[in-house]
């Protein structure tokens, strides 16, 4: 049996930091051995300086590590990061100088021209843009992201219909209050309501599907050129963002032809037996009232997109539900199949 | 002081008939004195046969009343209907054939040519349907109705932009549980849930707005040749449907222009100032984060509809909220503001 | 027509100030003409200054007011006082000393024995300390106090039951998350769930009740001898406090006397037709399932305490439910009812 | 590898006889191979007569199974069993006099003094009385119950108390929505509401506590001689029943005493280490803040109970907080861990 891989996290103490360890507990491949958080933090017990929000006890393999200042030195080459926007530039770009592999669920490197923006069942091949970031930016190491917790439900649930010619697609989104954080969003706001706001949200969405969906072409990613809107609700559920979308294609195929695209959609993770890769990334739920967040996003380990309802769109030409875990699949565990994917390419070596 | 006009109700023990009761308490122009219901219900005082489920107490000027059984007999002329769709048809065509002018929250005639699917502010004009309606059915009576809860705040939101030519809308609903009744929903089903997916829902948006937004062509009502797309949630909010709408324009007008269009709307219930009338049927709010279920749909009485965030769409050309309360506005409200307006038309002498 | 009474608020940017601006629109007596916050706040429009979180919009007669530091130079006399704990004790107090009758929501003077803990319809009598106050402290001005939120819910319902001996009362809570203020409790911790915690909130309950069911006994107050026992729990619902409640008794009245009592508690509010004042300050709902928080908590403007399953409690005597309107009868209505009752004994005159 | 044990279920379709077919995927012991419910459903495959209603999809060990009557005939010799009260009576003898182990979660046979009401850790030398039963109604097979949902959070949480002497007990109640079945509570009942009153769930908590925590004499159960009230309320969480407990005792030991005796309590499951007993039945959370029913009560796979916040009563001696799976422990996995410690005791050879 081999050893594992030790792995640092860079922002352990907030919520997706909180996802990080929980998602790791039990990696076949991956062992937490470093945690980093904000100076408040460093130097204390993990136990001690972590509000542990999520269901059930703290993993107790890392209660008792101590938190470390968020500098490269001792931490391990592959760390994971999510961190306050306000400082994750400099603190990655520091890791990442310093020879580390820097798999980041925070949105500053996203829309970077040499930075991938990942999901490993839809365009793997863009970690191909890696040796240019790390040639034009003097890095020894690397950073790659994965996307915002709703693009991914979106851009992944796009994936098999790529084939068809992508031309326009509206999403309305219902998400899960965990998206926001903890606090995040207060229960005044919430309890019983729909927000029709979530800051920058539209705006992340719009872009980044049309990066994720865009072609490496050599030395840049070209981004889809299909036309994406987004408005963004937030709704009382805990966990799962469910998507609303309409799409125009180029080709129109029969219903059966779209829903045996999404079902038997199936990408390198998948051939490469990855760990923490979902059998099918794509699971269409025949139902006429699925998928449902409460009932079905814990599903495949939170792991796979749920799609359903796919019918004929009056509008455009075809309009289906979504929905995925938005703290496993949009992100910890996004993260953490990023992670797997660079290192099955040898990008860890 | 004038006398008031007595109104009944069929279907008086149902959510809806709950909600005219609770509606008309204080009415200026209009007294319940005839409740009517199942033959189960019949004989009963109206507090014995009635599981009140709305706040508050039961208005006492209803509790006393004897239900009746649903026979035009010696009901009132004016007569407010909400029935279950298996036994409303005939019911309400034997009122209408009996000289009754029925005025109907069911989905039964809605579709039927010539009967006016009406919101006062929209197409007041489509009651001139109505000596069709007598003449060719040979009734003395007559029959209006309302639209579907969710369709009322989308058409009443587009109303004011079809001066801009309106060719396609494509509307996702997030919608309260009080728009299935009681019981409705079971709180198993939607706790921390969304349920994507309602009963003919969908279509009914899709086509009542077409007939709403259509003209009255002197023997006929043409739709509006607008395409429209609806996909209906259900989530855990107990009043207020909120609409998310991407609408395409012939005429591009600029933000201001399209605010200020939905802002100063205006019809003939606000120039006759009807009781139930509300000042503004529809109001802007220019917070970036409104309207909101819980914390708007009480206002104006709940008569109004709340539109908000207006901007451009990346596919079509305009996107924004709107939010209506489905059982005042979209249910009782509704019917209610009807007879003020076929009543100012003097449909009721 | 008599000139209303001018007050001021300190800390009306917050929760409990934002409700005594909606709570004192169109107050026959009182009219806001003074706005006092944080330093941060001073100087701006209230409008500007507050992020409104009530249902509805903000009161027009208080959005162009200009903000001022808490100082007394020229506020009103009549100053109703909602500030964080840390620093209304000297705020308050300098008021005092300066000659302002300061009627308070805050906790820090609850228990001072010559400070009045008050409830118009269980101890208005305690009133009576208030000389001693101002003379112990050498104060022109006084404070009063209202008690904590589900404190009230509790003392208002067992005041009926002072005749009967009470012994010994066992309180289980449920309160409504509006009770924690703005942004209060996280949606993440209570979405879905129940929080059996809510800080110090137990020992205000055990204590304050004592208090408010004491005696005036010439120069102090004498608390009530009972013991008082409260488990305080957080249940996701926007306002309105349910407690149930045991109690042991001296004398053991059968239970209709017991409702009777209730239905009947009447006092000099009532007498004096206090503008806040509900008629019955205690309703007694027979239905076997209520009161309700959602359905009932809005009745009687939220002034009133509703009680309901009365019966027999195998360990002590009896057992029931009360539920109050947090932040109404809990909080602003409570105070402004408190000054009402000190209008109307002549202590702002 | 031995072969399994074939089990049955009476009352598949219904939400307990689905939270069976859930909780035996993959069972060591027991293997579904028989589905009985209504005449309705009878000769339907379980995937056509069900309509799941748990998280996640039907099992697929019991999809393709035929729904049976509920007769004797060929059904296995171990039967759980969940049927509606109005006819689970006859069923459940029926089998029982054609030689059947009936576990049972219903409620009807409770209390009858020959049936054991069973909590594993608590009582499990009340299967002595099972001779009895067969003796005395004629009967080959038998029939064993679990106590109510609630029942056996108070239950199990007063079990290591039994030692000092429980003299009285108050136990209100926060009960989750699952524990009333599908479609159970409506939406509009619930959302953002407590509601007060539960069925007869107040006298099955006092009464069968009483049972549970009394002693086999010999030929009968003496009931614990303990007084015990309850108060019930429904509030709006999906899983977990909470329970305020207040109890006097006749020792009055240290708080540390009575931590240690709830965290080490242990019992036969335990000892014979019962595929589905928890290590522990009943854990103790030291957080100031917990047990949280969305937060703690999948732990330990649904099965044991939670504690906190131990700490002294003003009125009787301590008071608690307790939680349980109602589903899991509260119905389906007590039923299966009754019918492990029966074949355990060889009752079912």
């Amino acid at each position: 049996m081999q050893p594992k891989i030790e792995v640092g996290i860079l922002g352990a103490t907030g919520m997706v930091g909180q996802q990080f360890a929980k998602f790791l507990q039990g990696h076949p491949w991956f062992e937490i051995t470093w945690l980093g958080a904000s100076d408040r933090s460093a130097g204390k017990f993990y136990r001690e300086a972590t509000g542990w929000r999520l269901d059930g006890a703290m993993p107790a393999n890392v209660a008792g590590l101590r938190v470390q200042e968020c500098k490269p030195d001792d931490a391990p080459r592959l760390m994971f990061s999510s961190m306050d926007a306000s400082v994750v530039t400099d603190i990655e770009q520091a890791f990442a100088r310093a020879g580390h592999v820097v798999v980041s669920n925070s949105r500053n490197h996203r829309m970077e021209p040499d930075v991938p923006l990942l999901i490993p069942e839809v365009n793997p091949d863009h970690l191909k843009i890696i040796p240019l970031q790390q040639r034009k930016r003097g890095w020894k190491g690397q950073i790659a992201t994965n996307p915002n917790c709703s693009t991914i439900v979106l851009a992944l649930a796009l994936a098999p219909l790529k084939q068809f010619g992508i031309r326009r697609v509206i999403a309305t989104t219902m998400q899960a209050i965990s998206g926001a954080g903890y606090p995040g969003v207060a229960s005044m706001d919430i309890n019983g309501n729909v927000i029709p706001y979530i800051g920058n949200e539209e705006e992340k969405m719009e872009s980044e599907t049309q990066k994720i969906l865009g072609d490496f072409a050599g030395d840049s990613i070209i981004p889809l050129a299909a036309k994406v809107s987004a408005q963004c609700n937030r709704v009382p559920v805990v966990d799962g963002h469910m998507v609303a979308i309409s799409v125009e294609l180029e080709r129109k195929p029969e219903l059966p032809e779209m829903i045996a695209a999404m079902s038997t959609f199936s990408s390198a993770p998948q051939e490469r037996k990855l760990p923490s890769a979902p059998p099918n990334p794509i699971i269409y739920l025949p139902e006429n009232d699925r998928p449902q967040p409460r009932r079905d996003v814990e599903r495949e380990r939170g792991m796979a997109v749920f799609v359903g309802r796919l019918r004929k769109c009056p509008v455009l030409d075809f309009k289906f539900m979504a929905l995925g875990h938005n703290t496993i699949r949009g992100a910890a565990g996004a993260a953490v199949l990023n992670a797997e994917l660079m290192y099955s390419e040898g990008l860890l070596d």
